[in-house]
């Protein structure tokens, strides 16, 4: 099997071709380049991430939930800026063709993008050790995205669904490698909260992260976007239910500081709450109000919490 | 050093962000993803692609030169399309972080982007075996881009530069690791041919492929998407000074199906040669006519040359 007949093979899906017309794709696969043009008024919303084998996900995890997973982590880069999704582009390195595996990646891919309507527009295959990159293209109405320097002094901050739970997920998959709880699920398959973020903007909502290296990481980086301090009362955070065995010292630490929760982290004026509020309920989606921005000389990170913490990692570190 | 400091200190480069403007940029590198808009009545042409260690090049091929090829044929590729440089993503893998390496990356990197004023827009470090993914945005005025399916019977097939010298580089390269030689730096340092492809729309070009697996098997491509025959006479090609020394054979396979060559394949009507051949001329750019397209009941490739030759090799394979 060559690259070409591969390509065509699992890379081909009809249901996620169909959705060119409506992405006003020119020339999809197969050329050189996509070719493609958004709504007048539109504008592009452009990331990437990678994923690599024993860095990103054990050696164990089937090919559908790494597939799952690659295009989650960049939908929830588009949910960070309120944007719609668009259309992607796959780099597939392998170490060698095995076509079960690929059946299985090509499943889980197209899954995910097929539910968000969001089309393949090409990609590239090549042989090393396992990697997945994709890159994401999102629209947003003319300006309407949320940043993470757009935080005011007074905002709200506000935190979706539970953390920590995958940081768990990984932990007991490194003790018996089974989806079979709540956690390990999460950290397979991370949710990545598009529909609620595309209609934060119009709450009023405009500073937004997500969270994906850990909250307090990712407060750091708001506060230092944004040029304001702010609080975080941790005692605030949704305690799932999974992580209650665990003493107060290991849930927030999971709850600070792991990685791969994939939920967002955004502020609103406190006038524009229950708007918020609201539009979770709409969504299914728990939320809780963490915090506040204020201004301060020397802006930072304030950890509020009734019992005495310790939190030894500040984020996932890449290297 | 972490992820942040490290992408402040290789990847911001400030001659490049002031593309940022021309570009249409809203909000750049720093956020989790970048936003941007395009004129009215131009499109978007994306393409990416990935470069592995020991895959596409040799473990010891300075960072300044992997950057360069890693960004190079990305170019060729939106050459292929007659798009005009926009912006691109990086997605860089490494094994550990070596500051001298990272230094001659950007360097490398940035020279090549800035000659062509291509942004970067953001991108992504993880921890593993090195590879680079590089995802690429260009633009063409409205519905004018080169495809491969476009090509007319009669039509003259046209291929630029001196084939098989980006093959005899690498041959030589696994002789003696130096950039001392013609082919050891096209090997290393594609030109992509960007400033001729944005020409050949208006020369009533309509039908192109870069070369990048080799002239035979991107034929095929050209032939299949066209769904025509053509033939190739391979005595038609310049045949660089540096390949006299080896047999006919020898020199035929190079530049038959040698990988790495990125430079152009495309056709045009034969009242249209004259064009291409002063675009050319213009660009300083060596250009051969070197087959044509005809109809035929089952369409392929017909190979013809004065001495018999066998090719032992259908162009470059990615597993």
């Amino acid at each position: 099997m060559d690259e070409f007949e591969l390509i065509k093979k699992y890379f081909h899906n009809e249901q996620n071709q169909s959705f060119g017309k409506c992405r006003n794709i020119i020339l999809g696969i197969g050329d050189d380049a996509a070719v493609f043009e958004i709504e007048n008024n539109r504008q592009l919303v452009s990331s990437v991430d990678t994923l690599v084998e024993n860095v990103h996900f054990p050696a164990d995890v089937c090919a559908k939930d790494i597939a799952y997973k690659a295009l989650a982590v960049n939908l929830s880069d588009l949910a960070a800026m309120g944007a719609s999704p668009h259309s992607f582009t796959l780099s597939l390195t392998l170490p060698s063709i095995n076509e079960n595996w690929l059946a299985d990646f090509s499943a889980g891919l197209f899954a995910l993008a097929n539910q968000h309507q969001l089309l393949l527009l090409g990609g590239d295959t090549s042989k090393g050790p396992l990697s997945i990159s994709i890159q994401i293209n999102g629209t947003v109405k003319k300006n309407q995205f949320l940043r993470r320097s757009a935080a005011q002094a007074g905002d709200k901050i506000f935190v979706s669904g539970y953390l920590g739970l995958a940081a768990l997920g990984l932990q007991q998959w490194q003790q018996a490698s089974k989806k079979t709880t709540a956690a390990q699920a999460r950290f397979l398959r991370p949710q990545a909260r598009i529909e609620f973020a595309e209609g934060l903007y119009q709450c009023g909502v405009r500073c937004c992260i997500d969270i994906s290296d850990g909250l307090l990481s990712e407060l750091h980086h708001l506060s230092r976007a944004s040029v304001l301090s702010l609080s975080l009362h941790s005692d605030k955070l949704l305690l799932h239910s999974d992580l209650r065995a665990l003493d107060t010292q290991q849930s927030m630490e999971l709850m600070l500081a792991g990685g791969d929760d994939y939920e967002l982290c955004f502020s609103v004026a406190a006038d524009n709450q229950d708007k918020v509020l609201h539009l979770a309920q709409t969504r299914n989606l728990a939320l809780s109000c963490v915090g506040e921005f204020f201004s301060e000389a020397q802006p930072c990170v304030h950890l509020e919490s009734r019992q005495p913490l310790v939190i030894h990692k500040n984020g996932y570190k890449h290297f």
